[in-house]
């Protein structure tokens, strides 16, 4: 198996997502192609030999020579053929590697597998979906932020392709769905969300119906359903939210004298909350295998995001993604 | 001042109620009308005097032969008039009572605040606004739940009566506002958001601008506005999700043994998440001034209700409201 990784996406880039490809190469039966600038991808990687005492693996190297940075409009890469993130996902098209990963811009990777890939089969738009942090690792978030301007069909889709991904990746039978709003009957909701109950009621998906906000931390279903704009609030909060209280615990019991104490059990916490161990989010809808790692990935976390394209290769994700999606629905 | 007491409103009513307001007469300035079934109110008040060392202070009651369940159609309090969750906005309408408080069925409040008292000034739609726990204190999430399917003329409204009420209750001037969405960039959210954005931007509130998720756990801002659906959402989430995280660390410290040395401080912060400890909230936007507390509320949360109740018409909150959605926008 043939990935293609970008060598320049990421807040630790280069360095790290190199580290990590040198870790993923010793652990793992993958051949990687690193893509970025040629020149930068030599230096770091001489640097890692230098420290390293088992020598570097074999590594073919694909020059980019232009990064989409955090703060750019990721549009841009729809002009930019040289960025790194795009180069990965033409790579993949011409056949030359069977998947590609990045740890950058989450917005850019989704535009640039669109735009090479295409739409897979009666996708009307992409998305992607996250699990509840290791806190409730059998919950998907869908979408989580791809598509902030959505309408009906596309939630339901959005559905349909995380009920894949939990079947094929997490071995969940019939994936229990249930559509985000503020509160558990029928006739909760607005407008927009009422619209939607209706088309998961008819949609052959195991829908559990309407949830609410206790739904998610409490993993009431296997995939949670709202559009990308409440997806990115939703998460963002969560993250915010379980930061602010595992800080200020800490604090609280620093001053009590504790801090050696409870040290053990408050990391458990963090790294249970943390996304960057939950591994890289495959892109839903296109039709290629892009995976997408947190921005804050360090060499570990690459590794992870690597496994996770390997997994998604193994169980042949996006041939189930097809599938899934060009059957008649059963209702 | 007095105020029009829903005996018969929350999860332990009417004895934590009548408890509750027992305690609050006690303590504070302030005349109270029990409003409930008269019978049951009796009966309880006889059993709270029978044992209480002290005796029963002196109270009004005002008969009401119909209660809002929980589980009830809010929609239906148009139609029972005897409902106390109704009687008391009557008693407020007709002068025998300043404001009015229940612990009862938030949505039947709404309704009944706004067929009783009519909208106050130009204000399209009501809402309730609650601050951030005690974790953010300073601020405030509107709406909180009373409006799901919302124009972007209504999301200014919140905004400003939020930011009224930060300032006369919170005593914080020029209130900063922030427009939840995806990012903090002024190009982020959906077509509904940017055009709230626009609005907002000439509004003559202090605009923050576009905010995302961490920064409501954060306290970025004073005032957060979203639709209701949104900030139903958001609030249980958050709940759901501290609750989650303080019920398996209490878990995982009993485990280590270390129950006993925690407890205080994992106390502290159950109590700094508790929405029954921040007293109640007005319905904003309706012309007269009915709070409603937490539908779990026990006494100590009823007292806290009542001081919520009394601090509103000692600074003249709804005056404050009214003079403030009237008066020309500072562009």
């Amino acid at each position: 198996m043939k990935i293609a990784l970008d060598a320049m996406g990421g807040d630790y880039a280069p360095r790290e997502i190199l580290r990590g490809a040198v870790l993923a190469k010793r652990a793992l039966d993958v051949e990687l192609i690193l893509v970025g600038r040629r020149g930068e991808i030599e230096r770091e990687l001489h640097e890692i030999e230098t420290n390293d005492m088992y020598g570097l693996p074999d590594f073919e190297i694909v020059d980019a020579p232009d990064v989409i940075e955090f703060d750019q409009n990721p549009s841009s890469v729809k002009e930019r053929r040289g960025a790194s993130i795009r180069v990965i996902c033409e790579l993949v098209k011409h056949k030359q590697a069977d998947a590609c990963l990045t740890m950058g811009h989450t917005g850019a990777g989704i535009i640039a597998s669109l735009i090479t890939f295409g739409r897979l089969g009666d996708v009307l738009r992409p998305c992607v979906g996250i699990t509840y942090f290791n806190l409730q690792p059998e919950t998907l978030l869908v979408d989580a932020g791809a598509m902030v301007d959505c309408k009906p069909e596309y939630l339901v889709q959005f559905a349909k392709m995380g009920s894949i991904y939990m079947e094929k990746i997490h071995g969940i039978e019939r994936p229990s769905v249930g559509l985000m709003v503020n509160g558990r009957e029928d006739n909760k909701g607005n407008e927009f969300t009422r619209t939607v109950f209706a088309l998961l009621k008819n949609s052959g998906l195991n829908f559990f119906g309407n949830i609410e906000g206790y739904d998610l931390p409490n993993g009431a279903v296997n995939v949670v359903v709202m559009d990308g704009l409440w997806g990115n609030v939703v998460l963002k909060l969560s993250e915010g939210l379980s930061e602010q209280l595992l800080s200020r615990l800490t604090k609280r019991f620093a001053e009590a004298g504790m801090s050696h104490a409870v040290h053990p059990i408050l990391n458990e916490f963090h790294v249970m909350m943390d996304y960057t161990r939950i591994g890289a989010i495959p892109v839903f809808g296109v039709d290629g295998l892009m995976l997408i790692g947190h921005g804050r990935s360090n060499a570990a976390a690459v590794v992870g995001g690597i496994k996770s394209t390997l997994q998604a290769l193994q169980v042949d994700l996006l041939g189930a993604l097809r599938a899934g999606l060009t059957e008649p629905d059963v209702a």
